[in-house]
C-alpha cells in the first residue's frame, strides 16, 4: 500500500526537498509582498461592495453616506498598519499575534488568539475563494450558478499547490498580484482622470432605483439609521482582513526579516487605503447600485430587473464604466481581480500551518501537526485548513456577504488581543530599559498600538452590536469550540506525559524481567506460521509454545496431525473456544501466563501475511488483529508480527 | 476501544452463546413455517397488486382477464413448490440451490447460483420492507409520504434482532405470520360467503374509470396486449419468490430435517396459492381498481381524484370491501399484512449469512463471512445484507413496483438452474440405483423437476423478455459483479494459498536465523521506552542497541545527554533526517543492517502507548504507525510491538 500512496503523493506533490533547501524557500520583499499582501489587497474587491450593499438597505439617498464611511475604514486601516509595523519588529519570530499575546497576556489570552486566528484562516479561504469565484462568474457566463462549486474547486487546486511547496506558489502568484494592483491602480487613475475631465459616465447600474428595506425608508435616521450605518462601517473594516498575515509571516522573509517584513506592511498599508478610497468614491461618482438581492431591491420604472439581470461586483462595474471604450480592459481587470482573490486564499495556506506548529509545539494541538511534511511544508495543517474551507464554502453556499459577517469578528477578536498584548510588551520593556533614545522609540510605539488598541477595541465592540444575530455568534461559538478543543489537548499531554516520566528512582524503570515466554499463535499451517516459529525459535525464549484456538473440531485434528508430521521442537497448544470466538479465549491464556509469572515478559509471535494493498486487508489478517488489539491492554505482553512478504 | 464496543454490542446484542446451545436453536415445524414461510406467503400482499396495475395499463375491461393470469402464476407456483420439495430432500445440508448447481452442474454454474441468490436476498429485504411500509402507510396516516424512511427502519430493526440470534426471531415471528394467515384466510373465507349469497359491495375504488396508455387504449390486442398479459404475468410471479427460503434453511429444522422442511414446504404452496386465487378472484369481483399513478391513470366522471387521494394495496381494499361492518377488522388485516411483509424480510436474514458462509467455506467471499459470531449467527453477513438492502431501498425511493422488476429475474435464474442441477442429479443417481422401487422413485422425482425446470425456464425467458428495461438489467449487472467478484476473491485465495504452502522439503522453512539483532525505535525517553529497552534486554539478543531519528538538532543532543545520565548499557544511535522524515531514515537503516546479515533476524522494538479511546489514536502513535507499515515490507524483520499500559 505504501508505495501507491507514496507514488501517487509524488505525483501530485512533486519530490521531497531537503532541510538545507529550507533557507532558499526565504522570499524576498519583491515576492513577499504578493504572497502575504494579496489576503489584504485583495479584500478591496469585497470590502467597497459590503458597505454599498448595507447601506442600500435604507435607500439610494443613504448610499450617498459612503465616502464618510468608507474614510472611517481607512483611518482604521491606516492605524491598524502602523501599529502591526512594531508588533512584526517587537516579534519577528512569526509566532505573530499568538506569540504576542501569550507572551505578555498569558497562555490562557494566547489560546484565544490562537483560536480566533485559526478560525479566521479558514474564514480567509472561505470568503476570498467565494469571492474570487463571483468575480470569475461576472465575466465568464458558464460559472454563473455554479461559483460554490468553483469556489470548492480553488481551494482544492490552492491546497494541491501549497502541499508542493511555498517557493513555486510565490512565485507562480507574484504576476497576479501585480497584476491587480496595476488593474485596479488603473481603474482608480483613469477614474479619477476621467472625473475630473467629466468625461466619466454613470455606472449601468445607476438607472437602478432602490426599494428600502421596511423601517429603513425614511434613510439615515433615528436608531435604525445609525445601526445601519455602524453595520456599514463594520462590513467595510473587512477591508483589514490579512494585515495580521504578514506577522505571522515573518520568518518567510529574507534576513532583515523584520524590518523587510515592517516594509512591507507600510507598503501593503498605502496601497490598500488608496484603493479603498479610490473605489468608494469613484463607486459614488458614477452611481454604482449594489445590493443583496437584486430582485427585490432594485426596481427599474416600478419593476423589477429582468430575470437574466446579473449583478456585477462593485469593483467590475467600475471597470465596465471607466473604460467603457474598451470592454476587454474592464474583462481583463475583473478576471485579475477574480485572480488575486483566490490567490488571497494563499495567503492562510502560508499562515495556517505555521501557527498549527506552533500550537502543537506548545502542545495545543495534536502533535503530527508540529512536523514539516518532506516539501519543506505542514502538510496535516495544509490538508485541515482545506477541507475546513471547503466545509465553509459548502454550508453557506458560497455567499460572500454572509461569510463576512463570520469573518470580521475573528479578525478583531485577534486585533484587539494583540494591540493589547503589545502594550503590555513596551510597558514592560520600558522598565528594564536604560538607554533614553531607546526609552523615546518605545514609548512612541506604545502610543502607536494603544491608539491601534482603542481603534480596534471600538470596532470590535461595533462589529459585536450590529453583527452578532447576523452570524458573529457562529464565529464566537467556533472560537471557543477551538479554544476549548487546544485547552483539552493541552491538558490531556500534560497529563499522560506526567504519568510517562521517568521516575526519580531509575532502577525500578530498569528492572529486567525474569524469563521470557514465547507464544506463536497458529490459526493455519502454512510458510508465515513455520517463519514465525522460526524466528522465535531464534530469540532462544525460556518457554516457547505454539497456540492455536479450536474452532472446528476436524480442523484441528488436521492441524494437529500436520503439525506432528512436521516434527517441529515446539508443542502446539489447542484452546477450547465454547463461543466460536478466537481473542477472547487466547487473550485469556496469554492473561493466564502472566498471573503464573508476574516477573517474565509473554512475547505473542503473530504471522502476518504483508499485504501490498488495501483491499488485500479486508481478506487477510482479520482476526489477528483484534487480537493484537486486546492484546495491547496485557501488562507485560509483547505483541511481535512476523511478517511474511509474497515475492 | 474495545471495551466500550463490546458493552455496545453486549447492550444490543445480548451476551454471546455457547456453541452446545446451537442444537436449541433450531426450529420445530411450527416455528419453522412461519419463520421460513411469511417471505412466501407475505408476497401474495404485493403480487396481485402488480398484476392489476400492470394489465390497467391497458384500461378497465383488461382487467377483467386477471383470473387467468392469476391461474397461470399459481400453476406456475405449485409446479415449483412440487419442485423444490425433491431439491429438499435430495440435498438436506442447508447449501439449497446453490449446492445443487455446484453439484451437478459444477463450481462455474454454482458461482452464477450463488450470485443470483446473493442478490436476490438483498432484493428480498428491500421489497419486503417497502411494502410493508406501504401497508402501514395505508393504516398510519403520519406515515404518509414517510414510507421510504419507515422501511430503512424497519430494515435497521430486523438487522438488529437478528445480530441476536435466531430463536428470538423465530420464536417473536411465529405469532404475527399466524395472524396473517388468519386475517387474509378470513378476508378469503368472508369475501367468498359474501359473494356467492350475494351480499359483496364494490370496492371503493370501482367507482374509478382507467385511463389506458397510449398506444394500449385498444385493449388487450395485438402484439402490444400480447406482451402486456405476458408482463403481468411475469409480474405475477413475484408470488413465488421465497419458496426457495425453505431449501437454504433445511438445517434449521428439526429432525427429520428433510422431511419435516418438505412438508413445510407443501403447506406453504397450498397456503398461498389459495390465497393467492381468492385474492385475485375478489379482486375481480369487487372491481377493485390498482394502477402505478392514480393521479394520471384515475379518472372520476373525467376528473382526476381528490389530491388526498390516497391507493390503498389490493389486499387493504379487500379487507375494507369485505369488513365493511366492521372496519377495524379492515385496518387488523392491513396492519397484519404489513406486519408478515416486515417479517418476511426476516426470512432473508435467516438465509443470506448462511449462504454467505457456504461461499465463504469454498472460498468466493471473504473469510471472515465464515465465522459465526458470538450469538450463534454470522454477524457479518447480516450487516452486509442490512446495509445492501437499506442502499435499496433508499436508491428507489422504496417502490415496490420498481424493485419487484428487479427481484423476479434473479429468483428466476436460481430457480432455473437449481431445476436443471436436479435433473441432472436424479440421471446421475438413476445410473448407479440398482433397487427398482427406489429407480421408480428418482424417476418419478425426475419428471417433477423436469416439469418445473420448464416451467422456471419458460417464465425467465418471458420475465427477461418482459421487464429487461424496466429493471432486470440492473439484477443482471448486479449478478454479474457479485459473481465477478465471487470468482476474482476465489482465484486470489487459491494464488495466495499456494504460495504460502508448505514445500516438500520441510528442512528448507525450518531453517533458523543465525542471530538476533535487536533495535529499540527512541522517540522520547519516558518509561515506554524503558520498558521497551528492558523487554528487549530480557530477550538476550546479539546485538542491542537503540536508534532514534533525528529531526531537531536540540532535542537530539538532549536526549543524547539523559540517555548518557540514565547510564543503560545499551548505545543510542542517531539516524540523520535530512527530509526531516521519520519513516524513510528508519527503514532504511534496518534495510541496511538486513543485508550486513542476510541470516541474521531483526527485531524491532517500538514502544507503544496503549490508547483506550479511539481518538487517543490522534494523539499518539501516529509517526511508529507508519514506520510499522513500511517495515512490514522488509523480510526478515520483526515488529515487536511493546505496549504501555496507563493504570
Amino acid at each position: 500500500m505504501p508505495d501507491i500512496l507514496d507514488a501517487a503523493r509524488r505525483a501530485l506533490l512533486g519530490r521531497p526537498e531537503r532541510s538545507e533547501r529550507l533557507h532558499a524557500a526565504l522570499l524576498p520583499k519583491r515576492v513577499a509582498l504578493p504572497v502575504f499582501a494579496s489576503d489584504a489587497l485583495s479584500s478591496v474587491a469585497y470590502a467597497p461592495d459590503e458597505i454599498f450593499l448595507t447601506l442600500a438597505l435604507a435607500g439610494v439617498t443613504a448610499v450617498t453616506i459612503s465616502p464618510w464611511v468608507g474614510l472611517a475604514v481607512v483611518v482604521v486601516l491606516l492605524t491598524v498598519v502602523a501599529s502591526y509595523r512594531q508588533n512584526v519588529r517587537a516579534y519577528p519570530s512569526g509566532g505573530g499575534d499568538y506569540e504576542v499575546v501569550t507572551t505578555n497576556l498569558g497562555p490562557r489570552a494566547g489560546v484565544a488568539a490562537g483560536a480566533a486566528l485559526l478560525v479566521d484562516y479558514v474564514l480567509t479561504v472561505a470568503v476570498s475563494a467565494s469571492a474570487g469565484a463571483h468575480y470569475f462568474g461576472a465575466s465568464i457566463p458558464w460559472l454563473h450558478g455554479r461559483e460554490t462549486w468553483f469556489a470548492v474547486g480553488i481551494i482544492v487546486v490552492i491546497t494541491l499547490v501549497n502541499l508542493r511547496g511555498i517557493r513555486e506558489s510565490g512565485r507562480g502568484f507574484a504576476l497576479a498580484t501585480y497584476a491587480f494592483m496595476l488593474g485596479a491602480g488603473l481603474v482608480a487613475v483613469v477614474g479619477a482622470v476621467r472625473h475630473l475631465t467629466g468625461t466619466l459616465g454613470q455606472a449601468e447600474s445607476a438607472a437602478f432605483e432602490i426599494v428600502p428595506q421596511a423601517g429603513l425608508d425614511q434613510g439615515l435616521v433615528g436608531l435604525a439609521g445609525g445601526l445601519l450605518v455602524l453595520r456599514a462601517f463594520a462590513s467595510g473594516c473587512a477591508a483589514l482582513t490579512g494585515v495580521e498575515a504578514i506577522s505571522n509571516g515573518v520568518p518567510n522573509f529574507r534576513e532583515p526579516k523584520a524590518r523587510n517584513a515592517a516594509t512591507t506592511l507600510g507598503l501593503l498599508g498605502a496601497i490598500g487605503a488608496s484603493l479603498l478610497a479610490s473605489i468608494i468614491l469613484l463607486a459614488g461618482a458614477t452611481g454604482v447600485r449594489y445590493v443583496e438581492d437584486p430582485a427585490t431591491q432594485l426596481r427599474l420604472d416600478g419593476a423589477p430587473p429582468p430575470a437574466d439581470y446579473r449583478q456585477v461586483p462593485v469593483l467590475g462595474q467600475l471597470a465596465r464604466t471607466v473604460f467603457d471604450g474598451a470592454p476587454w480592459l474592464a474583462v481583463a481587470v475583473t478576471v485579475v481581480t477574480g485572480l488575486i482573490l483566490v490567490l488571497a486564499a494563499n495567503t492562510a495556506f502560508n499562515g495556517f500551518p505555521v501557527l498549527g506548529s506552533v500550537l502543537a509545539r506548545d502542545g495545543y494541538l495534536p502533535r503530527q501537526l508540529h512536523t514539516r511534511g518532506d516539501r519543506l511544508v505542514f502538510s496535516n495543517g495544509i490538508l485541515t485548513l482545506g477541507a475546513a474551507a471547503v466545509g465553509l464554502v459548502l454550508a453557506f453556499d458560497a455567499s460572500v456577504t454572509r461569510l463576512i459577517q463570520l469573518y470580521i469578528v475573528g479578525v478583531f477578536v485577534s486585533f484587539t488581543l494583540s494591540q493589547l498584548g503589545m502594550v503590555r510588551h513596551w510597558t514592560r520593556e520600558l522598565r528594564t530599559e536604560p538607554v533614553a533614545r531607546e526609552r523615546a522609540r518605545m514609548a512612541r510605539a506604545r502610543v502607536v498600538n494603544a491608539i491601534g488598541l482603542g481603534m480596534t477595541g471600538t470596532v470590535l465592540v461595533v462589529v459585536l452590536v450590529t453583527k452578532f444575530a447576523h452570524g458573529a455568534w457562529i464565529t464566537l461559538l467556533a472560537m471557543l469550540a477551538v479554544g476549548g478543543v487546544m485547552v483539552w489537548v493541552q491538558r490531556y499531554y500534560a497529563r499522560v506525559n506526567r504519568l510517562l516520566a521517568i521516575d526519580d528512582d531509575p532502577a525500578e524503570s530498569r528492572a529486567l524481567p525474569s524469563r521470557v515466554h514465547a507464544i506463536v499463535l497458529v490459526s493455519r499451517l502454512h510458510k508465515p506460521t513455520l517463519r514465525a516459529v522460526a524466528y522465535a525459535r531464534a530469540s532462544r525464549p525460556s518457554v516457547l509454545e505454539a497456540v492455536t484456538v479450536g474452532l472446528d473440531d476436524d480442523e484441528v485434528r488436521e492441524l494437529l496431525e500436520r503439525w506432528e508430521a512436521l516434527d517441529l521442537p515446539v508443542p502446539l497448544k489447542v484452546l477450547d473456544s465454547p463461543y466460536r470466538e478466537l481473542a477472547r479465549p487466547f487473550v485469556g491464556y496469554v492473561r493466564s501466563i502472566r498471573r503464573a509469572g508476574p516477573r517474565d515478559v509473554v512475547v505473542v509471535y503473530v504471522p502476518e501475511y504483508a499485504v501490498r494493498r488495501w483491499w488485500e486487508r479486508l481478506l487477510h489478517n482479520q482476526s489477528t488483529l483484534r487480537i493484537k488489539m486486546q492484546l495491547a491492554f496485557v501488562p507485560g505482553v509483547i505483541v511481535a508480527a512476523v511478517p511474511y512478504q509474497r515475492d
